[in-house]
Formats: C-alpha cells, sequence, structure tokens
C-alpha cells in the first residue's frame, strides 16, 4: 500500500495566528502531491514539513482570496531555486491565469520549470494520463466565485483469484500478472481464452477526500461529497457566531457536521477557524453532537488515509 | 525618552526556514512604524510580535523580488480586517504601484484605508509633516533595480540650560516651555528678548539606522551610511561562499563588516542570511574579526535604540 496521507498545512481562516498559518492542505498520494489551496506561509509550513518541492504536483485553488492564493507564488520561486524541472499544474476560478501571469512578470522570478494554469468549472478539472488520481470541481457558495473540490483515487482493480485461475488452468507466473492487469490470456493446458473478469474481484472503488473551501452548507456540495471517505470542511465559526457564518458565506462547525451526515462521509475533518477562537474543543463538541466522527486540523497535523479499505 | 526600537520579524534570504521568516524589519519610534521589505510571513511574524496594525505606518521595499514583498497583501488585507483608518504609506521601486494595483484588482481585498504608493529615488523620500522621522534612499547593487534606505530621526532642539534662563531674568514656567520648543520670550523682570539660543545647547542631531536591503557592498553605500548609528547589512554568505555573493549580487558578513568599519557606523547588525547556514556563528566571528561592534539578527529580535545617546 502506496502512502496515502492529508497534510494540513495551514488551517486559520483569514489572518494567521501564532498557531494556525492561511489555508492549504497537501495530498500525498503515492509520489504525487496534490494541494488544496496556498495561503501565506505554506512554502515555509511545507519546508517544516520537510516536503519535496521536485515531485508531480498540482495545486487547486478553491477562490481567489489573497489567504487562500498568496503562498503560490513564494511556494513557486522557491520551487524554482530547488531546480525543480517537473511542470506544475494550477487550477483555480477566474483570475488565477492574471494573478499568476501579473506577478510572475512583476517579480520576474525565473521559472526553471513550466507552469501550466487552468481555470476550472464544475466537473473534472484534472486526470493526468500518468496519474493515479482525478479532481472534480463543484460550485461552492461564498462571497466571491469558489469552488469545492473532491481528490478523487482512480478506481484499482479487483482483488485476483489464484483458485479461480488454476482452474481455469492458468497457472502462477507471467499470466497471472497479465490477467491482474486486465489482459485476457490462453490457457496453456485448455487452450481456451480466460478474461480477466474471471478471476478478478469487483473493481475497487477509490478512495475520496472532499475540501469545501470557503462556503455556506448546500444542497449541491452534499451532493457532491456524497460518500466521500474524509471530508475536510469550512468550520470557520461555533454556534454563537453564526449569524457570521451567514453573513460571511462561511460554516459553523454544526453546519459542517449536518452536510457530512448527509452526505455520508465516513470522516469529517474541521479547519478554517476564525483567530478568535484560542481552542476550538467547544466547535468539535457542537460537530460531534450531530456527526459523531468529526476531527479538528491543525497545522503539521497528518491523516493518514492508507489503512482505509 | 520614547521608544526607539528595530524589531526584526524575517532574517532568511530567498526561502524561509522553520527558524527564519524571510526579510522584513521594523522600526518602532514612538506612535509611528517604519517597516523595510516586507517578505511572505511578515503579518504572522508581527502578530506574534503583538504588533498594532492601526498605527501611523510606512513601508520601503528595498527591490521587487518576491521574498522582500509578497508579505504587504496579506498585511495590508489584514489592516482591513483591523479596520485600520490611517492612510498607509508604501514606497518602493518600479513595479510597487503596478504589484499593489493588480493584485488588489484581482485578490478584490476591500481596503478600509487609503494606500498611498510611490516610486521611490535617490534622496529623500518620506519626510512627514507630522512625523519625527525621515527616510532616505540611494541606489545599492543588487541583480534588479535596488534601493538602501536610512531611517532618520528629525533632528532635536539643544538640551535646555536652566541656569542661563534664570540668569537672563526668566523664571521657571511656562516660559522655559516656550524657550524649550523654539520661541522667543520676553523676560518679565528684565523686559528684554530672550531667544532660544541662549537658553538651548546646539541641535542634537537625530539618531540614523541604515537597511542596505540585498547589495554587494559598494563606496556610494559606504558614503550614504556614514555615520550611522546602526546598520542593517545584507549577510546572505560567509567567507567560503564569497562566490555565490558576488554572482548573486549579495554579500558577505565579512565585506558587511567592511563597508561598517568604512562608514564609521557604531552597531553593525547582519541579516538576510542564506538558509544553508543553520547556525551563523562563523559568519559573526568573520565579520567581528573586521568590525568588532557585530551581531547578527534573528527573527523577534528587538534591538533597543532608545539608550543610545
Amino acid at each position: 500500500m502506496s502512502d496515502f496521507r492529508i497534510r494540513f498545512l495551514g488551517t486559520s481562516s483569514a489572518v494567521p495566528t501564532r498557531e494556525r498559518g492561511l489555508s492549504c492542505s497537501v495530498v500525498q498520494y503515492g509520489n504525487e502531491v496534490a494541494i488544496f489551496d496556498c495561503g501565506e506561509g505554506s512554502q515555509r509550513s511545507a519546508i517544516a514539513a520537510g516536503l519535496s518541492f521536485s515531485k508531480d504536483c498540482s495545486i487547486f485553488v478553491t477562490h481567489m482570496h489573497g489567504d487562500h492564493v498568496v503562498g503560490l507564488l513564494g511556494l513557486m520561486q522557491t520551487m524554482s531555486l530547488y531546480r525543480r524541472e517537473r511542470p506544475l499544474y494550477v487550477f483555480g476560478p477566474k483570475g488565477i491565469v492574471e494573478f499568476i501571469k501579473y506577478n510572475h512578470e512583476i517579480l520576474g522570478f525565473g521559472l526553471t520549470y513550466e507552469v501550466r494554469v487552468s481555470v476550472v468549472r464544475s466537473g473534472v478539472v484534472f486526470d493526468g494520463e500518468h496519474s493515479k488520481y482525478r479532481v472534480r470541481a463543484e460550485r461552492s457558495l461564498h462571497s466571491v466565485l469558489s469552488y469545492a473540490y473532491v481528490f478523487e483515487e482512480k478506481d484499482k482493480p479487483g482483488r485476483f483469484d489464484p483458485r479461480a485461475a488454476l482452474s481455469l488452468g492458468v497457472p502462477e507466473g507471467p499470466l497471472w500478472s497479465r490477467l491482474q492487469s486486465g489482459h485476457a490470456v490462453r490457457s496453456p493446458r485448455t487452450g481456451r481464452i480466460v478474461s480477466p473478469d474471471q478471476v478478478l474481484g469487483r473493481p475497487r472503488r477509490g478512495r475520496r477526500i472532499g475540501f469545501s473551501g470557503d462556503t455556506r452548507p448546500t444542497k449541491k456540495l452534499a451532493s457532491f461529497f456524497r460518500g466521500c471517505d474524509v471530508l475536510v470542511f469550512d468550520s470557520t465559526y461555533g454556534d454563537q457566531n453564526s449569524v457570521n457564518a451567514k453573513e460571511n458565506f462561511h460554516s459553523t462547525a454544526r453546519e459542517a457536521a449536518e452536510l457530512a451526515r448527509e452526505a455520508n462521509v465516513k470522516q469529517l475533518i474541521l479547519t478554517h477557524f476564525s483567530a478568535r477562537y484560542k481552542n476550538v474543543s467547544a466547535l468539535v463538541r457542537q460537530a460531534r453532537s450531530v456527526f459523531p466522527k468529526t476531527i479538528a486540523a491543525k497545522d503539521q497535523m497528518v491523516y493518514d488515509l492508507s489503512e482505509l479499505s
């Protein structure tokens, strides 16, 4: 089982605190890295975590507010200082192209690699041929154009059944590998064609992680996140500030939990806490009263998915 | 004596480390704040230091490299979240206007205060009518257009001599205050005019702090910094990397010390260390062999000038 984890690099809303940096969550999946939002300070947090700047990497920006995107500039510059060679893929709402283009011109950082920037729309936004995951986007509801994302491990072939293979006359060896990788083979004993579906269980559905970005809870998002293994959701406020949540187009911890329940996810992780909360345990309690499988993110926290089925 | 101190918010070169953020030095002078460079993470460092975001504040950018200027965006946004009302003055080389204009448009942060941005040239760049300091700029020598700055406390009137006042027939009381603030008064005893220069010593020269930004050492800078009380100088490299210093238009600690000696400053503070140095004590030793009054900056270090004459 290869590595599959979420690493939280920044979990504060709007302004950083001593303990929490601005929004940034990283999915490490095998040798690939997917970054969701990149607030100021993300590169420093990544350096503290010992993350590599040279791996296959795509960055998904939920919306064009400074606290979610300014960290891109330093990260891109530092990747150059580390002599990155692979292209960097950046996805985000309208404005992302200009943001990178103008700042690249004005700040004149000479890039050692290609940056491929794409404006997203709802649907599949990333599905690299050699990549083992794809990312879907859906409109969320914030004060500006904003998107939520789902990181989706590609489906894996079903489990191989050695006894079925033997009974069909296919001996252990190279022919098993062919079958496991989805190719039909001819049985040396019977001379008949054996197809993969005769020896493989049902394809295993890829695991999924939802990232809400800044948003009100919506029916559309509950549907978008349905069946996610993990949901990382805006939890800017507690119950006592539910009015602020509405006014500022954010969610309370309780609203995040209600959506998690409706979407039937396995694990809810609260993040993007208002700087007013020195301690978020009350928010976690409020959420758990609705959806018990809730935890709070904190900077440098790692959530391991490799043990999930 | 009012507060007069330098607070180092970021002391790393190019990339941040666990211990050092990107370039930012703050002069706190009474109720005024002058910020020299504003690399990514400056606002978080300022928050950790408990600095106010509402005071009279001017920001001086040495050059338009991301690691010296990107932090402006988050700082400006956070000042708005804190409902700043006073105008913010920003000074920097060509590009500073566009940098703020484009990012303000793309990131759409609604400012609660006015931002007055000026492109600097050599000479006095800031001399506010109600401000107790001025700032001069001079061209430095980096890979892009760059400036060094001197923060200059305005000259203060000479010390008041009570005995001289009494002997000229001016009794203690309101008339002394008038004389101390530079106004002539009439002696109630002699009926004669007493002028301030009869009772005040020579005007006291304001204290000065030089900030080099990223630069090679130059004759012009040695002249510009002549007689500074404190000089904060580029010390990216140690002796063993003097070739890198030349190639990348930076200085070694030793070169900083040679310039400090030539400029006859009182105190040299090394900063902007390459991330390769986990420990900068060797650099300090190299500098002290040339200029003994040398110390190394570190993040959150405070250098107090209020005790200097």
